[in-house]
């Protein structure tokens, strides 16, 4: 029914394999792109669902329930239909059958569909993106829309290659004496279960669509758990989802919502005889205690870390300070990719202008951030809002943690007088003071650590690493040897390392079909957006053979 | 170095995305094959280690332990050094960097050696498989040798597939605005950590290689504890491993030897915080034990299940009960994948020799098993002998069990008289007494159980297989929609099925590259012999980028 998408299906089979550039979605909300008004029609839809129910055709306890708030300081009043568990896993289940029969191919064709269509609708998931997490509007558009719309599309790829890598049918003729024997041999590709996302705060759809499509891709039917206070960017996708299926002939029920206002309806739902997968993105203390009793599922997590930037030398002094500056700043630190520690040698570094101190690189990190940020209207189309309280009560604590570098700054948005802004506050610590620089510090918040030497410093990632995860991590250096020995590092502490960006790439990004997010090598994430070990326990091949 | 395994490695490649027949070492014992003398080599290598410590260069605490008994009733005699945990995890640790910097390729071929080496000592295995397994020699030659070295190297086939599927360097340019950004990344396999595999008493090799070379080519180091009954054949198997290892420079500590008495040392290893990985075949008791305690790992367990033919009809009476015979007395019935319950409607079947009424089928399976085991020589080459107590306790209780169809009896081994052998005992039972046939009854203990038809006796393989597990599943009908029904149970239970086996094929084998062992979708194991799912957790990608 969807063959119309073969070819993009094709593409990223390429792509997931070569792993250079590839996207098929453009993250450029230009007119040009994605046509004249699109914008304005994304908003208008967005509007459209504000305080009123939103249109979900999906049975439930005849209660509506929600209580968005947007960090840009109005409330969004949209409800939703609040979930009987047994009904929306019965439902679920009676889906699975005729879902598993269909096959790999026209799954593979159905969920492209989904993020075709999802894609189409970017301005206005754009905007309730923005106004369930914070980010400021081209953010929420471009990792809200286009960039979870690549990673959805990836992991759609991932299980179709796991899927298909064997031949479904074989004719198997072994010679002997006598006759051979001959036999006829079919494999079914069937699903794992019923699968459970569950939704964060700051990155709804980016974090979710992975697990989510991973996991219909290879068969199961998804229960979609948003956070409670980012529902609405998960609606309008599950709504999208339960239209292409309809369509396509399908239950809508293998896609549902479970909306919550923060009642541990998570628990519930992962620890459901019948949940047989969940994905979660969120605190290291949720993501544990799935771990440990979501025993009857195949639980991926993506948790708390500690991401940290190694400062040897640079032969860009400018760029690698802007480089850190836009990381540091960009959505107010609140990503799991953002760099926390930054570690450099007390005596300073090599650059291309001259020998710097230790409190040189200090100050002129902190006059680069005070640079990127000093206008305010600019400032918030990069910091975007504070997305929750707890965010804000880190940085406002923050400077009794050490010496405060650059103290953050609360900022006016023009447009939105109740938004809750604030820049990044850099502490300086001691490399002693592991205790506060050893774990995470979600939002902008950064400490810059004077080590004795880089050696040090690489020795600080491995331990910080192996003990607490990261997503991420980052050298600087202008000696081979040195990048050699981050490598390793990185290696034996199982991080995804970049290397002097000084330029365009950041640390805290990550581009599908070529960049990893995650490893599952470290405490951060069990698995990697995506490899080949985030997709294949989802589904397991069973036989039948017979007699030719 | 081990470049001339490159072909192997290929067809292996071409064989799994196939999954046509395809075999990589003869299973024929003949002197036309393995040469002239081979066997009379083996046996004397095999009485070698009798009596004696057993030839390895491992450190230990300085005892040598061993109590293994044959089946055919002699003491084997043979140590092997009793290992200190925390010295062989130590050494297999220190040893994995090396190992993981060695690459895919390097690792792939040097495991392709290990196992054309064991491929080499296949007599001498056939001989240490028999007396401590008690099966027949020709069957300890086969599954022991030849078959488990194919299933070692399909291992190391879906291991080196899954981590080449991307390529592991890319030149990634993203057009913009002005200058593109370019990055060269690098994408490494990270080794999930030291790994173990626990090894059962029947299939010594083929069920420990699998989980052995699919976590040793992925990167982990591998400590193999053997079944306290089955110690020599992996012995042998990591004597040659860790030879093949040191020739190819590398820590021959990648591969040890953990033996035991029955102590409890594989919960120890186990649940040691370096153990990243278990493999386990064995009772559903401690597989389940290792599956909730050993928490910090990825545990792959094959356990207990009860595996159902459905008899409908057939167009080949004789040939399925010639089959069915067959597959009751081969080795005892003292296989995962023999049948237990044979579900007959109570009404009788229809055949090619005219319809026949359940006490037909019933008379006419004794008599096609007393044909087939009638010579006691020819017999015992078929039954081998009965493994451990256990086993015998099950099969002279039996009879308590219901109304015997067949009773066991006990064979006279000619060249063994202290071996302990006998054949299948066949037990009917109502179709009422699930608290029975619900169960495995490992050994040759087989139900017959009159349904009041095919779609309950369907429903009752659906049940079991649910609740229980199960390995294999058979159907006999000439109808092809009974079969589209019974494919279709199987599909929901998840159970791998073979229908109207009435030749050379036996639903107890599977052959490596084409059928699956298993499939994960049922309580009796946890992953397949083997599938993507089976070697994906085992490693992790990990990158790094720069700009170009």
């Amino acid at each position: 029914m969807f063959e119309h998408n073969r070819d993009t299906l094709e593409k990223a089979l390429s792509a997931i394999a070569g792993r250079g550039y590839w996207s098929a979605y453009p993250e450029s909300p230009s007119p040009r792109v994605y046509g004249e008004g699109a914008a304005e029609r994304g908003k208008e839809a967005f509007e459209s669902y504000l305080g009123k129910p939103f249109p979900l055709d999906q049975p439930g306890t005849g209660a509506w329930i929600g209580a968005e708030r947007s960090p840009y300081g109005i409330d969004l009043g949209v409800t939703y239909p609040e979930p009987v568990v047994e009904d929306l896993i019965g439902a679920a289940k009676a889906a699975m059958p005729a879902w598993r029969d269909a096959g790999p191919d026209t799954r593979a064709l159905a969920c492209v569909e989904i993020v075709n269509r999802i894609n189409q609708h970017s301005f206005e998931l754009a905007n309730a993106v923005q106004h369930t997490t914070g980010q400021a509007f081209v953010m929420a558009f471009q990792a809200g829309g286009p960039h979870a719309q690549d990673r959805a599309l990836e992991a759609v790829t991932y299980g179709y290659a796991a899927m298909t890598a064997s031949a479904p049918i074989a004719h198997w003729e072994k010679p002997g004496k006598g006759e051979p024997l001959v036999m006829d041999k079919r494999f079914t590709v069937v699903p794992r279960g019923v699968a459970l996302v569950i939704g964060c705060n700051t990155f709804p759809t980016w974090n979710a669509y992975p697990g989510l499509f991973a996991s219909l891709v290879t068969g199961n039917p998804v229960i979609v758990k948003p956070h409670p206070r980012a529902v609405l960017p998960l609606a309008i996708t599950v709504r999208i989802a339960r239209e292409v299926l309809a369509e396509a002939g399908f239950d809508p029920a293998l896609v549902s919502l479970a909306a919550e206002e923060g009642r541990g309806l998570a628990k519930t739902l992962a620890t459901h005889p019948d949940v047989r997968i969940v994905d979660f993105t969120g605190s290291t203390e949720f993501g544990d205690w799935l771990e440990q009793n979501a025993r009857q599922a195949l639980v991926h997590t993506e948790k708390a870390g500690v991401n940290t930037v190694v400062v040897d030398s640079t032969d860009s002094w400018r760029g690698m300070l802007g480089n850190l500056a836009f990381s540091l700043s960009l959505y107010s630190g609140q990503m799991c990719t953002a760099p926390q520690n930054i570690l450099v040698p007390a005596g300073g570094i090599d650059t291309d202008e001259g020998h710097k101190g230790f409190e040189e690189v200090a100050s002129g990190l902190a006059a680069a951030v005070g640079k990127l940020l000093g206008d305010d209207a600019r400032a918030v189309e990069l910091t975007g809002a504070i997305v929750n309280p707890d965010v804000l009560a880190r940085v406002e604590s923050a400077p009794s943690l050490g010496d405060v570098v650059l103290p953050s700054r609360a900022v006016r948005h023009p447009s939105f007088p109740d938004a809750v802004i604030r820049t990044p506050v850099i502490v300086r610590v001691d490399p002693s003071a592991s205790d506060v620089y050893g774990r995470e510090h979600f939002g902008p918040i950064a400490f810059l650590v004077p080590t004795a030497s880089t050696e040090e410093s690489l020795e600080v990632l491995r331990r910080t690493t192996k003990a607490r995860g990261a997503l991420t991590a980052s050298a600087y250096s202008t000696s081979p040897e040195v990048l050699d020995q981050a490598e390793s590092a990185a290696l034996d502490a199982g991080v995804n390392l970049s290397c002097n960006l000084t330029a365009g790439v950041f640390v805290n990004q990550s581009a599908a079909f070529s960049d990893y997010h995650g490893t599952g090598a470290n405490p951060a994430a069990t698995a990697s957006l995506t490899d080949p070990g985030y997709v294949a326990g989802r589904f397991h091949m069973v036989q039948s053979r017979r007699p030719a």
